[in-house]
């Protein structure tokens, strides 16, 4: 007959998908560092001092791939502080995720990004948004960080019970990325949603013990999310902040992380 | 038979809502203003430079009920400046209502409503939330503004064009707010979405002349809003920022408001 069993997809490392034409250039570079790095560890560095945060930095860096921040629970951000993040971003070769999920119409998050006390469009490589107001968001970032070769991801599911970003949002915002892929680079998501190579997955939510927080999050462990769910970045913040080794703590992620993708691609 | 001709449901003023048992003290609160300045006007002071923002509110203070305010474009914000804010709202009357759009998990959005550079829980009135991240967004914002009195709004729709909060997202919304109506008071809306008279539907997007603004966004009028649509508050931004005479624009848009509720009343 003329119909030959289907072969299944052959799963790209990150560096072959990295050189693939057309890759938005943010994704090329954060798939690069991974595998230079042997790291697809996020650290959410949710504190709310700057020492602490240029701390974690300086000793994490070296074991992740990105460093997530909420510059807006910080109490003492300055401008210094930003110079200093972006310092250490160079020196330990990391990429900077402001989570500020953006969430207005374009012409709002358009200022939102690029002013205030904050200029996040300044010194974050990479922000993302929400869907909910329609492409306007992503065109009022473009607007601003495109110029910058700043790159956005779109918040498709989130790791809190009771989220409304599932179905038919979900595909929704997998065609607002396809529709805006010269600026959006990727998702926030829980599984992989688009089979397009050149989207890079991030997944919050991650601990290796599986559980919640009592305020709705709920955790996945980095083998499911990196081999089960087919996503790219594992994103820990609890995980390795509240152990009292944090360097230690990483390098588990790290390697349980890593060691998930190999066995993917295996 | 049985079946007798529905009566329509009789349209309760402003006054009538708050003074109704159960009804937030917030909504109470704003409802009573609204009545006695004869004001269902709040303005969107999207303005980068706080002196400016004083300036509207000092200038357009006493034909509003709520100043709407985007801290995070202000250049030059500061603890004073939210002090002289609270002190303008005191002696004009109205309430502060930042339009965060909280959009993450409950442990998140607590610590970015209490704390870093803004501490928006010390002085916003009021602020809003996406219902996206589900009801732990409710629950972490609720756990810092309760004790302090304050309320929040949920969006449950937007006027932006392609925004995905319709439909059965927008019934989700409702259905949140609901549940946790001693903290919400009402909504970010379109339409009247909710019968429940405690709930207050505040409408964006508002202009006399229709339109949009090349990034998505979509105006209507007050008559439309407030009239044909049930809604109770119209919150404007460049139709009154844009104006030569913007005390004078303010008063156009608060007379246009109260005459379309006079109207539904009558």
């Amino acid at each position: 007959g003329l119909s030959a069993p289907k072969k299944p997809c052959k799963e790209l490392s990150y560096e072959a998908r990295a050189d693939l034409p057309g890759v938005h250039p943010m994704a090329a570079q954060l798939l690069r560092l991974m595998e230079e790095k042997r790291s697809n560890l996020c650290l959410s560095a949710d504190v709310s001092r700057a020492e602490e945060l240029l701390q974690l930095a300086e000793e994490l860096g070296p074991l992740i791939c990105v460093l997530k921040t909420h510059v807006d629970i910080l109490e003492d951000f300055s401008v210094q502080v930003a110079n200093s993040l972006k310092d250490l971003a160079i020196k330990h070769n990391f990429l900077i995720f402001e989570d500020r999920k953006f969430a207005d119409i374009g012409n709002t998050v358009k200022h939102q990004y690029e002013g205030g006390l904050y200029r996040i469009a300044s010194w974050a490589h990479m922000v993302n948004a929400h869907a909910v107001p329609g492409p306007g968001v992503v065109h009022g970032l473009r607007a601003v960080g495109k110029a910058l070769e700043r790159g956005c991801l779109l918040i498709a599911q989130m790791s809190s019970r009771g989220s409304l970003a599932t179905g038919g949002y979900t595909q929704e915002v997998v065609k607002m990325a396809e529709d805006n892929s010269d600026f959006v680079f990727g998702f926030i998501c829980g599984s992989r949603i688009s089979d397009k190579p050149g989207f890079v997955h991030m997944t919050p939510g991650v601990q290796l013990q599986s559980g919640g927080d009592g305020m709705g999050q709920q955790y996945s462990c980095p083998g499911e999310v990196i081999g089960t769910k087919g996503c790219d970045v594992i994103i820990v913040g609890r995980g390795i902040l509240a152990a009292s080794d944090k360097v230690a703590a990483a390098e588990e992620y790290r390697k349980a992380g890593w060691e998930a993708y190999l066995k993917r691609l295996s």
